[in-house]
């Protein structure tokens, strides 16, 4: 039995204390904690709190109200108040690191460790409600793997411990925040923690239809940017002075359709989507404030920034249109990157032979976005190798969805093809 | 002293209490069982509950849930039990009768009892505060004096029990629930209660900066159509199906922008206003639904069934366009209005000498909508004569703010001119 | 007989020589020099060409391939060549002055004699074409009676020169071209020519089903500005290239969207109408130019410019949105005005008594708008009285219409009364 | 020398004959007279007129006083009187066959004959010019290449005609009327003439920067819909009774806001462009009538059809917004079809070692649209072969602009290959 196999009990049980427990992103307080604990405990460095982040860039961190009541949560829910003080206005996540002492090259893994803003599931039909570990925190759910990937995580931490000795360089486990809205890789990435990288690993759970079907190299991840947009002008009786008003609702509404009329590109797919709108005070009141939620995708980080700046032209329009003032704010941000192609023979052959891999393949379609990418890029910028693995999953729900469930089989996938990864790292490097 | 300023103490003591108790349309539960309360010790006969509306008329009644917790929270506060039970579902008001059995006209009044959606200011500068009597009632204030006009209903009440003797006919005082949002008048009206009265008049106490200042036939009340509409499309992942939504949000930004573009009226002023705009489930979802509050104008029935036309056809059009269902429900609805010429010199004349009067107009300019308004066509269909009284208070604030209160003074003032008018109208309307 | 009606067979003439050769606005070279002719032999100074107008002040003046064309077909059509070239590039109308070297007031009296851009109807139900004097000018009728205000004017001109000696003061006739667009009489009032103007008249034969009866104070023009817009943005190839696009169509027609959703104004009526759009070069380029013929109005002046003003933000904003270049271009503009009161019974009494007036009122209601509004507002701000006379006619046709035609019978009404208001003026200002 | 090489002179001459009398799309009279000519002295069957198509199925005939006037002036500028008066309403174009009479191959070959709608360069820089054949028909101009087209077609059958002996089957040479707007080839397809064809090829002469490069199988020509949109409402005064409108351009500009807006696709490219926009009759009246020319565009045919029938939702949706009535007339379609893969070496093999060959390719990318798809359509259900080739020129200028021009030298090219790919079939079929 493979050391990976021999850990399956501890993965699936912290999993499902993640699940339990789940929490949205920089609000990771108890994630974080128990992750650190464990850390620790198997003598690996920590790095977290403001020390893991460039503070300045950090994207989408929620209000002070929200992040104390969280803390206050997450102590009450068993995390240990020291770290929770540490991490303070929500610089959650950590960074393991193992250094050998011996030559070799620095290698990194990266999961990530935040929930979806999704009411779970509460049916017999639902494992984690049959089995009586759904979230017991109210609108926060694990709807995408990510309590699997942390879990992959700290197995994997596990297994090269034991196996230190085999190990050259240095390892890194980024445990990363509020990857959901793509908000969390930058500020990490911004505070150098990715500059020394050789190697680089994100993995995801892909709840794709194939139990057991890896891709060494997802590619396809579309640049995006999410952002919001808060139009203010001035109230007034629609009925008794329509004159008077500034109307943000109208603004709001005129920049909607204008940035879904924003060309195509023909360089490549293109995405724009105004994705909630909320404005007015009352029926009879010209609407003084409104708010978009906003993102623009593209296939290349090019053609995203193409959307992005004709969006701020439509918006500044739009606001000088009904004479209402306007503000943007960037709350999430990915690129578009794509694996190192010289890599992938390596990661097929780290997955190869592994007890549930049923097929290896190298390359995905255009999907969604990912922040890994600002980690990816940062890696090759410096000449480092890096990559995007998926592990498939057979399974009739999709993420994010409120039936979302991980196959609790791959978490020693992961675990067994990763630590390979590492052991073979310096060799492989070497041998380029 | 006029038997009006006697009860001055009484007066002020029953505005206070309804302020404090301050209730939305349609759940004026306990200060509908106060006012049946003081109709029955005065001997009054009492219509509430499903007796006095027609069920299928009623416009903009909330749901059995927040009817419910009212209805509760009214019992909490000291309603009667037996009456709230008896109200059901909303069906707040009470229609009181005096009849004295002699000949003579059927005279009606009409007192609006609810409370506006607003967060009273807590702060020395507002009376209520300072003596403590703010609502308790967290999101509901009396900020259109209707607090005033029940407790001058209740006045008028005693007065003429005092006065009996003198009068014949009957006496009827309606306390409207729901004008606010011009829902209440229209289900009293179907049920027939408007059917036999020969002399109307409607009373409202207004912020218009001149104390005592009487209007006794205010017009250019705007005719008013307020309406929710709710489109509902098809989400799916805007960066991985985009083309499989159907978008609400679009479809609902298209019709407000033409909703805002129906052309203007020549025969007189109309109005539109989509007052709130809330749409869409995420920032990366094509949003599935969007709801609209809207309301329509105009100077006359006409031209606001002109407005509401032309939005219905903007509405289906939009719904057309982006392939998603639609629903428009009417929520209020006032007509335009005018006063009878031929009333007002009699009204002018019951308003001439009493204290605290200091002008007298016959007419006002264009403002907002009322659904007294519907009492007054009814009344003026079947040959009777109907007017609008106004009466002014000098303060620095205006109806709906957070800062809103009645000059206390003004109270006696309305009662001590409508006594005067029942008592005057059976010779008035015989010298026709 | 009158004086006027004795003119009656010469009037008709003058009137069917205008009507024949139509010209529209700026291009009255061969109207302009016919009556400059007329004029001249009755004895009249004249003021026409540059020093008629303020050149910097002409509104919605067409091209010079235009004017060049329209100059020379005037003089194949019988205009004094010297006359013509006088005008020079559209300085077109004339301004008659008699001084009698009397004392006495300075009278003014408007005429407007350009024609409409309509295709006359051909067919014997049409007067002018069964009698043979149909425009020869294709496309140019006149359909709104300028061709008879002219015949008026000349009239006038003609009684007075024979009255003469019953006069005092100074009589001013002006022939004002390019009323419709509201052009014309800016740049003459500019130049200072109804700066010592104490009473002035503009006259208007109104097809308003009612024969005879005369308007005294004609009320209710609506201010207006008329403009012009033209975005220009950068054209691509909208299936290679559509990014490389800057759309002007987009920009107009999201401009015009909302223009039309410019909010109602609680003072009065305004209007807006985008009354034309033209744009783009074809089916698969991305449209680089985009022209919008737009007017506002409002039932003030405050009104019109309110409803102008948020225009221009509109389209400021439209050019922003789309990254086009955008250029605004006043080509006429009237403001409101309102007939002097005090001189409303002078008027009245001079059309009472004439043959063919049936009946007399003071005012009308709102309906389009008109320059001469800035000739009475001169003279009143200059202390003179003003106002607007309609003369009324029983047509089966309206106004700007392929089939309008004038009630001749009218012609000499305006000539009497208007005579007798210039022999009588001075007694009536001195009589103030 | 090749055959094709003799022939250059002559190629060139036909080449600029049809340049200099250009012909827009359906009126190519003068240019299919010249061709039945040359074909019949040729000895090939030829079918043209009504015969050709199948009149229910043409899409985009210009008006009768077009077809009319057009007709005349290719009878004026040499055509034969007969033939002109046999193509009736626009039935231009023919198809020349060569029966063997020997067993073999349908083979056919595809040159489009229409101009561009450019007013072309008069300018020294622009050989037409310097060497004196420029367009004569002003408007019409050779900007895609279509002359050089025909002349290869003609060379062709020059050369198979000498060569006839070695050939088998049956050849057939279609020259296509109407290619842009891409409304030509279909109503031949509908008429059965590709019904039996066994390998097809189309050519195109390419500006793509490489003189003598081949692309043997063209693919990426993006399926398309050319339309009409007219939208027809109720004109009325702005200013008098703007409610009296039904405002035909307000719902053009809605329509077109929303049409861009629809949404991306994610199987692959879409494309729209509301390409021209004419409405209103004046600048004061509410717009009665507006025009849009359309086009939607996709990287597969059903990617179109979603383009297609989103479009039809929304101009539906806009007419009834604003009350209008809509009619959408399509007036030009392609499909997206892709080269025969198993036929490409075949073709490679026939361009080898022709002179003036650079470079062979077998693919290109994606550019504008192609009606030559719907005969590779139909050749392929058929179970026939079908392929699309380019002949690469080095210009300094693009297609359809007003300066560009063919490189003559690479007419001899297409013949030449094409005589080989003609010779060559009957063995490359029986050896599949």
């Amino acid at each position: 039995m493979s050391v990976a196999l021999q850990l399956q009990d501890q993965l699936v049980a912290w999993r499902r204390d993640f699940h339990q427990f789940a929490e949205p992103g920089w609000t990771e307080f108890r994630t974080t904690s128990a992750i650190i604990t464990v850390l620790r405990d198997l003598g690996w460095d920590t790095v977290y709190g403001p020390e893991l982040h460039d503070a300045d860039a950090r994207l989408g961190v929620p209000g002070a109200d929200v992040l104390g009541a969280e803390r206050e949560r997450a102590v009450s829910q068993g995390a240990d108040p020291e770290l929770v003080e540490a991490m303070g206005d929500g610089f959650t996540g950590v960074l393991g690191v193992l250094e050998t002492g011996r030559p070799g090259p620095v290698v990194c893994f990266r999961f990530d460790i935040d929930s979806n803003d999704l009411v779970e599931l509460a049916d017999d039909s639902h494992r984690p409600f049959l089995e009586g570990f759904t979230s017991v925190n109210e609108g926060a759910m694990h709807g995408c793997g990510h309590d699997g990937h942390a879990a992959i995580g700290l197995g994997l931490a596990t297994t090269l411990t034991k196996l230190q000795d085999e190990l050259g360089g240095t390892v890194k486990i980024i445990f990363q925040p509020a990857e959901e809205g793509v908000r969390g890789a930058h500020s990490i990435v911004a505070a150098g923690w990715f500059d020394d990288v050789d190697l680089f690993v994100a993995t995801h759970l892909m709840a794709n239809g194939e139990k057991g079907a890896i891709v060494t190299g997802a590619d396809g991840y579309l640049a995006s940017t999410k952002f919001d947009v808060t139009f203010t002008g001035v109230g007034s009786h629609a009925g008794g002075d329509p004159e008077k008003g500034k109307n943000a609702l109208l603004a709001a509404a005129s920049a909607t359709l204008n940035l879904h009329a924003i060309p195509r590109h023909s360089a490549g797919a293109s995405r724009i989507n105004v994705g909630t709108f909320h404005a007015g005070e009352g029926r009879n009141v010209v609407p003084r404030t409104a708010t978009l939620r906003v993102e623009t995708r593209g296939e290349s980080s090019e053609i995203n920034e193409f959307m992005f700046d004709r969006a701020q032209d439509v918006i500044a329009g739009a606001a000088t249109m009904y004479g209402v003032e306007y503000e943007v704010t960037v709350v999430g941000k990915a690129d578009q990157e794509s694996p190192s192609p010289e890599l992938l023979p390596n990661i097929r052959d780290s997955f190869l032979g592994v007890h549930g891999v049923s097929a290896i393949s190298d390359t995905s379609g255009i999907g969604g976005s990912e922040d890994a990418t600002a980690m990816m890029k940062r890696v090759k910028e410096r000449g480092g190798l890096a990559t995007y693995v998926q592990i498939g999953m057979d399974t009739s729900w999709g993420h994010h969805t409120e039936r979302f469930d991980v196959d609790e089989d791959m978490l020693a996938v992961g675990v067994e093809a990763e630590t390979k990864i590492a052991l073979g790292a310096g060799e492989f490097l070497a041998g380029r």
